[in-house]
């Protein structure tokens, strides 16, 4: 489970003391992002410099390397795994509680005066770097970029090479806008704004601008490439071998003439652009240090991109895809559930990993599949309460009748992306387990049944998830929702509902789509997680609040929610019938898809299912 | 209504242009918070200068001057009220609303490039300044003090004098803790954050800290000051004419000595330790941006003070105060309430002046009583949906059986501050009206049982007030709940819980007292709203939030809320027991005390009252 990290470490450390900042010599501390030079979420290989040095491996977290210490802040989601895979060289931070400093605030505590703390310019959002900096200076230390990557260095030979895969065009038939179309939004954006160029860095805005998908990290159709959008030319800056067979004619259909430039050019553009025109140029608060740093803070439009918002706001194409792409989902997992039930009941051998096989295999079958949407995680009895696991050989554990059995899935299709997660007992579960599920599911219904004025900010709605396990002293450390791209990250912003804010939350609107899933989770011993993916609508209720209008949510995902695991006592008149209004919605919906394709196997086991309570 | 501001525009136009900024001269707007120098929210009329220039006198609001613009920035609670005070030569800017650009981007926008923006430093909080500094840096512009402030001279004779009542101590049975013993948990702060002085402006902070109390601001118990408190000594910047005849004696209760220096010395006293001292100055970043421009930005702390926040946790005998104060309260509602339902079934004449003129009599009869706690809003029919309405003489209103009575108020007591809305009607309210009572109070009662986990921040609460007017399109435009201070302000940082983040919030903690205040305003025709003082108790549940803490809340305030404007249909059983625990409550403390005052009247009343629904 632990991987050794000290010789890793040591040899950093020399590096750090060999490092020149312009006259001296030496830098105090190190800080390993876990960032791709794009603030991707997920990274390829290549990028996965923080689990290298750490041994670390989920998606969120920091680690500062100092001469005498190793720290890794990581949040909530990930306590319980960075227990489990950081060795004694390192310190957990848990981030997100109030006794936890942030990174400045150590660093600035803990650090002598005149210190040099080094990063890579690239792997560091502006909005990362301006905090740190400034506890640094209050500290009278200093934040410096350290262009040649220490990781890199130490990591040599071994690291693997970035990916460069053959991108592919989305047809209009899935992407629903051409290019030009959405050029034209944003140019009226930047002549409101004052501005020159737009500069893109986060692929899967730059994969849905073009209509373009790739496939350079795991699970993200995205490339690697950077994107500058100005008033007459649109430049895309990607290895120019990867680029699909089919692209001119992806312009012509497309309606645009889009400038190939080389990958490693950006910041070359960017100072062309700075010196040349006389306009402002906007990036968001998002990109790293490297780029925003190329543009004289005077000249910067610092706010999220306009193709950001439009992203999350899916067009009348892509919404029909994401209700089609989750039916064929919702189809896919009763065949799994079905199947894993029966097995289980039988006796038979099933494990977390050969469960998510199958349920892999079943997905694969499905009209426009594409690939899964992120590693399943298939987790049985304690493995469930690590809230991002995934099932590895040396953690893997079998299926049963006596463990509640969480599985979080999603996949991708050609028109759209699934995220869902369904909680299941094949035995008996404890009196605990059942109102714990109940209270995760109470806040489940209760969330995607509320009303709210249209814009309101993602995060007010959080606590509406959480208050039927606050009634008895229960809570789950993650948030209730994040938006889901089409046919692209699963995780997309801008908006998102949790404690935190998010800062570029340009309020709920329609048909954008987020997920909402609360949980809970007892540590050690299981994990219980509901989760649907819910489009925005309008709101049909007797007032329209003052003219703002009336926004709530219409689940798409497909697929019971075991009724075994409910207290019937514990749910209010409107929340049975909100579940068996589902349960019903499921059952029209799948049942003719299962029958048209004689799986009475599945059929009947949905029926079973969707029984009302 | 409106009070023509032609000429003062004309005059202060005037000056703007004769402002010398470094070599040039003239600017091209002119910034005028409603801040004094203490950033207080409510001011002494000397301050009133955003009042005086734009005629809008509500207690939230910024105006700006340019050439040919002047602009006023005010919240929801305000939209009505600003509409009906601003003549032609100002145009409303309505804060809050998504359309609405701040300050900062508006003067971007529309002045011209190398435009200075002029305001008062004193005026105006360091985390004001600094974004629209930001905003006026990236237009090309520039934001500069004017040490003078140019609305005081177009003002000139008529200007109220700065006021300068006589301080009065509080003895340490009302105030708890003597002022060494807080001097101590402070330079235990700042020795923490290596500091070695901690700078302080906020009027009631001092007030707090010393134990002392004015009368400098209407309804505000406070005297104008500053403070520095280091780890050696604490000086007190004061008009000394002003101190109490028992100082002394205060001091050696309080086993302190305090050095009293003039007001006006405190910029020369914050340099002298810039110079002389060489670790960090602590100043609250809500302090005037001139204040804060002495400390270099690498000697700062711009954090909260500890003296807010330990302010804000009410100590033992502060709390015993607190529920005193609001049984006394309660009284005096009850017999106001008692008195007026009377009158107006009698067809006596009862006007909002003459009745809060009645309710503030039968405060000023109770014990330990030092005055109102703001200016009583006592508002008929349509003057109930102004939301921070008082009754002047040209729009009061007879207070009748056809229309809901909003009645918002409350007092000073030596031991505690007290805040309580109630919205009654004396005659048949409509359906719809009842409806919106009905759901105010859902929301409230829900709010009020919340459990929830210790150290969220208040914000994540708010939604839970506003869900039940959220299912049918209903909303209401201002917080749920402020904190309220010990015989200090009404409303007092550093929590809060509204849509807003209150960025110094530390998180709900046990011994804090918020408000509790829904509402629904339907713009000219009524207003309703139902508001308790609630303080934050440990919650007794199962669980408890895997050792966090479980917190909720329990209300303070005592008196009835009417339950003839209930529609009990649309209350769940758990709420029908909330409010009829409520009732008996308030009984079971208010009775024995009108018995015992022999006030048969209002006991008949309050049984009455608080029959169960």
């Amino acid at each position: 489970m632990k991987r050794s990290t000290t010789e890793i470490l040591a040899k950093l450390r020399q590096l750090m003391l060999r490092t020149q900042v312009g006259e001296s010599s030496g830098i105090s501390a190190y800080i390993v992002p876990s960032d791709d030079a794009h603030q991707s979420e997920y990274q390829c290989q290549h990028d996965e410099r923080r689990s290298f040095v750490s041994g670390f491996d989920g998606s969120a977290g920091t680690a500062v390397i100092t001469t005498d210490n190793a720290l890794l802040w990581t949040d909530g989601r990930y306590y319980q795994q960075a227990e489990k895979q950081l060795d004694s060289n390192w310190v957990l931070m848990r981030d997100g509680l109030t006794t936890t400093p942030s990174i400045g605030a150590w660093l600035a505590k803990n650090l002598p005066k005149g210190s040099f703390v080094g990063v890579d310019p690239r792997l560091l959002s502006f909005r990362v770097w301006k905090p740190i900096e400034t506890e640094l200076i209050s500290a009278e230390c200093q934040l410096v970029p350290i262009e040649n990557n220490l990781i890199d260095e130490v990591w040599g030979q071994d690291q693997p090479p970035q990916t460069s895969n053959k991108i592919i065009t989305l047809k209009l038939e899935y992407s629903g806008v051409p290019i030009a179309k959405k050029w034209e939004v944003v140019r009226n954006q930047l002549k409101d704004k004052n501005a020159d160029a737009l500069v893109v860095s986060a692929l899967d805005e730059i994969a849905w601008f073009l209509n373009l998908r790739g496939s350079d990290i795991d699970f993200n159709p995205v490339f690697f490439s950077y994107l500058i959008v100005t008033h007459d030319g649109l430049l895309l800056f990607v290895d120019s071998g990867k680029l699909p067979t089919d692209f001119a004619q992806h312009q012509t259909e497309n309606n645009v003439q889009i400038s190939v430039l080389p990958y490693a050019s950006i910041g070359l553009e960017i100072s062309k652009i700075v010196s040349t025109k006389e306009s402002k140029i906007w990036i968001a608060p998002t990109s790293s240090y490297y780029l925003t740093a190329l543009i004289p803070k005077s000249r910067r439009i610092q706010e999220v991109t306009p193709i950001c918002v439009l992203k999350s706001i899916k067009n009348d194409v892509e919404v029909k895809g994401f209700v089609n792409s989750h039916i064929r989902d919702g189809v896919a997992l009763c065949q799994y559930f079905a199947w894993l039930e029966d097995q289980v009941k039988k006796g038979a051998e099933v494990d977390e990993i050969s469960g998510s096989d199958k349920l892999e295999s079943f997905r694969a079958s499905k009209d426009k599949y594409m690939g899964l949407s992120f590693t399943t995680i298939s987790a049985s009895g304690p493995n469930g309460s690590v809230i991002h696991y995934h099932p590895k050989e040396e953690t893997n554990r079998k299926i049963n009748d006596k463990e509640i059995y969480l599985c979080d899935s999603g996949a991708q299709y050609l028109d759209g992306t699934t995220d869902v997660t369904r909680t299941l007992h094949f035995g008996e579960p404890t009196e605990f387990q059942k109102e714990a599920y109940t209270r995760v599911l109470k806040g489940q219904l209760s969330f995607g049944a509320t009303v709210f004025p249209a814009k309101v900010k993602g995060q007010v709605l959080d606590t509406l998830a959480r208050k039927a396990l606050w009634d008895v002293g229960l809570d789950y450390g993650h948030g209730t929702g994040h938006g889901v791209g089409h046919f692209l990250n699963v995780h997309e912003g801008p908006m998102g509902v949790g404690i935190r804010l998010m800062p570029d939350d340009p309020g709920l609107q329609a048909n954008m789509f987020i997920s909402n899933e609360p949980g809970f989770y007892q540590d050690g011993e299981f994990g219980i997680r509901v989760e649907d993916i819910v489009q925005i609508v309008p709101g049909k209720v007797a007032h329209n609040f003052a003219k703002r209008g009336a926004l709530t949510f219409k689940t798409i995902t497909m697929c019971p929610k075991q009724t075994k695991m409910i207290k019937k006592e514990l749910l209010s008149d409107v929340e049975v019938k909100l579940l068996n209004d589902y349960h019903q919605d499921v059952w029209d919906t799948l049942s003719p898809i299962l029958s048209r394709e004689g799986d009475e196997f599945t059929l009947a086991w949905l029926k079973k299912e969707v029984q009302p309570i």
